[in-house]
């Protein structure tokens, strides 16, 4: 394999995907799909759909096994860690049996919650050779702010990005966007802190809430499992704004 | 006016538009153009040269004049506050004078930093009616990772955006993206800070400096000061991750 292109492709929508992941696209001989969990199938027939819409040329998809990954482990970082490794082994050995360009699609843009480039690390560092190139895309995050036509940040002020675990282990410290949260506690949050919830976003369920949490939380709570139930699989990510005039954290 | 789309171009290369974009400014009418400061030229030619790229039908272009605003305010969020105001009104007129579907396009996420939303929905309070949606695009966030080819967060930890005035008021209490910092002090930082630079992201002049604070801070510095005097102009953002093993702030 002579170069990798891993290109976000946007947070859900087909038509998020960039000129520029679409002109890379059309370079790819071989896509390397690595899916995992509940949502797999329906991902996969988005991805499709991506490719045939805008891939005019001939290419190949080969499915990487995902590699079993412990899901309550009592040392996160190192559990994460073993299972990179087990991912670049199974990621390397696909490559040595590829020739041309390979692409790696990535929901929403590479640069945020994702472990694909820690994993091409890991196979450049295992000799592997190479050239690759990161095509950046549109996050959820973004999804989720257009959906609901508001700014991220106050006027001059930081925003976090974090995981539903450092929410629960850190408190709300910051206004935050809150991703990767699969069991959100809503209650446990300031009352007069306010919410913007999306689910699916760009996709066919699409779902957004607002409102203050006292007022909201319990509907998204519902909603939420509600929708997680039928489909068997959920994603969703929401910003948190700090109650207003509460002194800095 | 019936619509108005507040859409995300990229962060500045003019393949960084979406499909959803490119869908959404062949629909328009008008484009509402606010551009101010000294890369105004040559920000005005790039947006220019996606427009002529990716748009088939007849346009018009408007340009909304910029009012004033002062530079070194002291109290900064009443000086912001006022100045949305005045750029409120000035849509306002020319969205008056105008029949069909306008357009204003935002450099990267409109999401981020920016502060069209919060000036249209200022127009919408003052009793102007239409439609608007937002089309969310490529941040310089996403596209300064892509270059550098990192992922924002380390392994289940947060990351903050935020601002060069708030860097130095708070110091460097979580990994974070600076945006927005007209001088940065990268000697202020924790000497063995990492840091990723980029300045022109996408664009011709792009330059990237990434390492160990202490070792390319002066490089950085110098670079940036160089870059900015040959041009008149610079836009630059940096991730800044904070010492390993450092405890939590
Ligand atoms: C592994 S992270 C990947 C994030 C992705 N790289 C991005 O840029 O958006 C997955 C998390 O992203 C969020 N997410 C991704 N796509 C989403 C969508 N279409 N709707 C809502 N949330 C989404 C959810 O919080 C989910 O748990
Ligand atoms: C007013 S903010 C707008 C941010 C924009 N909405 C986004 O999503 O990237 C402008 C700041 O964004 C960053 N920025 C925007 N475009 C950039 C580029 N092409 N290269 C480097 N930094 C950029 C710089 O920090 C700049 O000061």
């Amino acid at each position: 394999m002579q170069k990798l292109y891993v290109i976000g492709i946007g947070a859900g929508d087909p038509d998020q995907v960039t000129v520029q992941a679409i002109k890379a696209m059309n370079a790819v001989d071989v896509f390397f799909v690595v899916d995992k969990g509940a949502q797999k199938r329906e991902l996969a027939e988005l991805r499709a759909r991506i490719l045939t819409e805008h891939v005019t040329g001939p290419y190949r998809v080969v499915e990487v096994p995902d590699p079993p990954r412990e899901r309550t482990p009592t040392d996160y970082v190192q559990t994460v860690d073993d299972w990179h490794d087990r991912r670049a082994t199974a990621l390397a050995v696909e490559f040595a049996r590829t020739a041309g360009t390979g692409a790696i699609l990535v929901w929403g843009d590479p640069a945020l919650y994702d472990s694909t480039l820690r994993i091409v690390e890991r196979v450049l560092a295992g000799g592997t050779r190479f050239d690759y190139q990161v095509i950046p895309g549109v996050t959820s995050v973004a999804a989720l702010a257009a959906r609901h036509r508001i700014v991220l940040n106050r006027v001059g002020e930081p925003v976090q990005l974090t995981t539903g675990r450092r929410l629960r282990e850190d408190g709300l410290t910051h206004d935050a966007v809150v991703m990767l949260d699969a069991d959100p506690d809503f209650a446990a949050l300031p009352p007069d802190s306010q919410v913007w919830w999306g689910a699916y976003l760009g996709m066919p369920d699409e779902t957004l809430i607002a409102g203050r949490v006292a007022e909201v939380a319990e509907r998204i709570r519902d909603v939420r499992s509600e929708l997680r139930a039928r489909k068997g699989w959920i994603m969703d990510t929401y910003l948190l704004r700090r109650p207003l005039g509460r002194p800095r954290g």
